[in-house]
């Protein structure tokens, strides 16, 4: 990872740190370490000090954080992590309580007072604040995970045919993101007719009919950025009832996207989505209108009745209303979005909506 | 899941809880509510009591908690899981102060110290150290997921050819797991030549030659218990060299495999195997010999050279030494054990060791 973003992220950081009056930070949750460092193994910390980086981590990735980690200064520990971090503390001139993120479980924060033998702080939302707007070179990664999500359907779809079961192609789906070089964003979600209801399906053994519909929700991560997309498809002729289904989701969704751009109000955005479906008389979802996307699947900002405050340039989100009817149907459309100085654009635009209906 | 199984492992958690004085657990580790509701799916907690399980989850699962869990009070919440357990509480008649599992983020452990206003205990590895022996539900679970394994490695056999990258076939194998309807265990691990001298290796865009080698470690999770296997192959005639480190990594597996049954010290089982490599002067493995595998694919118990303790009937744990040479090559050998009474059964025996040479 390239020295001058790594330092960047560390300076923001570290003004966010100096707000709350912290100057010494343990990061543990792992997309923050990686955000911070540029490692991407696991089981390792990051330490955060005014004057230095430290990764903290073990024999097995000590060869790759070499590689990765440019900007930091590498702990390969031989104790706990919480063992190599008190060291690290110990040999610290100047004083002041040490923080942890609130992330972490009971157990380590547990471990981590008893090694620091000291007061610790539990801090939240720090770098994932910073997080939340990317720089260009996640912007690009995250070009190139919906990139290639948008080639693996296109490849996946002469299998979605009559006699495939949602595991058989979900599995299929997968090995196409996989060719293309990239990994699993998360667990592909594909359901038939009426098991898309249910937005968190798991594909299971149901076979494709025709007439039949699928609703595929996935992703591809590239250099652990995330695309996240839905699409719909009709086997056969889509019934009328499916049609208007399907173009009110549309509606939807192009409402809320129209309101996207730096300072937009993010409960506009999800109210925007709910009332095109509630004025078309068809069931408003239960679930979020949207969220970030980055290294995590879900991260800030998330687009809810109730999430509080604007958006900003430079933020990722999906944009992902449904309609569900229990034992008929469920549409979703979903797509990534990039909040821009004057407006929004469509990352996953290389996808289409339409045409749905297959054979 | 059957009520019967459930509430056989709610009588063990009481048994634990009251040990510890502990009359209100809130059970927040995924896994654990899996094992104490048979919920499978996801942002849900348990809380259980003297006389009941409750099942805290929200209106998209409400549905599927009703068929799954069919010993529970399933709670849909409108407010926070922590407000949730807090009107949970606040109808019991019994005193006493609930516990949390130590697995808790400190986010949520404030959460719910607030919303309860009581003092609220952490504790660790009730539901855990149950969970490690496994009844004859789950050992039928990780012998079906272990038999899709095995079939899944013998369907991918054919696409191992040069030309294939590490992420494809990393991929063909996932769909192959995905085919026979199990899900993918966790990240398949597929290293060509030398890049298997790190047993964290993350398949890329390394093209397989002839003569190479290849190690892939995968697992497929079926009804959510998880098998774990790693199998080497060479294409071509394989070294000398090769030869001799695979022939030492399968005798130590097999020393430590011969001294698996009930009662057996586990670091005496974790130092038969390293002790056969150090013995034919080859490098020993800087991880663990091997660990548990049911809901989770690491768990209780862990073969390690501190790990103190001894081998339980009913548990399965994975027997996973290697051989790591940096720059030239990376052998592991990794099977499923279930330990007995008299001693233990390998539950990945369809799966052979040999032949190894393909192509």
């Amino acid at each position: 990872m390239n020295a001058e973003i790594i330092n960047k992220r560390v300076r923001a950081t570290r003004r966010e740190m100096a707000k709350m009056g912290v100057s010494f930070l343990i990061v543990t949750r792992p997309a923050n370490v990686t955000y911070t460092t540029g490692f991407l193994g696991g089981d390792s910390w990051a330490v955060i000090t005014k004057g230095r980086v430290y990764l903290v981590t073990d024999s097995r990735y000590t060869e790759q954080a070499q590689k990765e980690c440019v900007s930091c200064k590498i702990v390969e520990r031989t104790d706990t992590l919480a063992g190599a971090v008190a060291k690290i503390a110990g040999k610290r001139k100047s004083a002041g309580i040490p923080a942890v993120e609130k992330t972490t479980s009971l157990a380590l924060y547990e471990q981590l007072k008893k090694a620091l033998k000291t007061r610790l702080k539990a801090v939240s939302d720090i770098i994932e604040n910073i997080r939340s707007e990317k720089d260009s070179s996640e912007l690009a990664a995250i070009k190139t995970a919906a990139a290639i999500s948008a080639k693996a359907l296109e490849e996946t779809l002469p299998y979605i045919k009559p006699g495939i079961t949602e595991s058989e192609l979900a599995g299929m789906l997968d090995f196409q993101i996989r060719k293309l070089g990239a990994k699993i964003g998360f667990e592909t979600i594909v359901a038939f007719g009426p098991n898309a209801s249910r937005p968190h399906h798991q594909p299971g053994k149901r076979k494709l009919k025709k007439p039949d519909t699928v609703l595929i929700d996935f992703g591809a991560a590239y250099k652990s950025y995330h695309s996240d997309l839905t699409r719909c498809f009709c086997i056969g002729k889509p019934t009328d009832f499916f049609k208007r289904v399907f173009d009110v989701v549309e509606q939807a969704q192009a409402a809320a996207i129209s309101l996207i751009k730096d300072g937009a109000d993010m409960i506009e955005v999800d109210v925007a989505a709910r009332k095109v479906i509630a004025e078309n008389n068809l069931p408003v979802y239960g679930h979020g209108t949207g969220h970030g996307i980055g290294l995590e699947i879900h991260e800030n900002p998330f687009l809810k009745p109730d999430g509080k405050g604007t958006l900003k340039a430079g933020q990722i989100l999906t944009v992902e209303p449904g309609i569900y009817i229990p034992g008929k149907l469920g549409v979703r459309i979903e797509d990534d979005v990039l909040v821009t100085e004057t407006g929004h654009k469509i990352i996953t635009s290389k996808c289409p909506h339409r045409p749905y209906r297959i054979g």
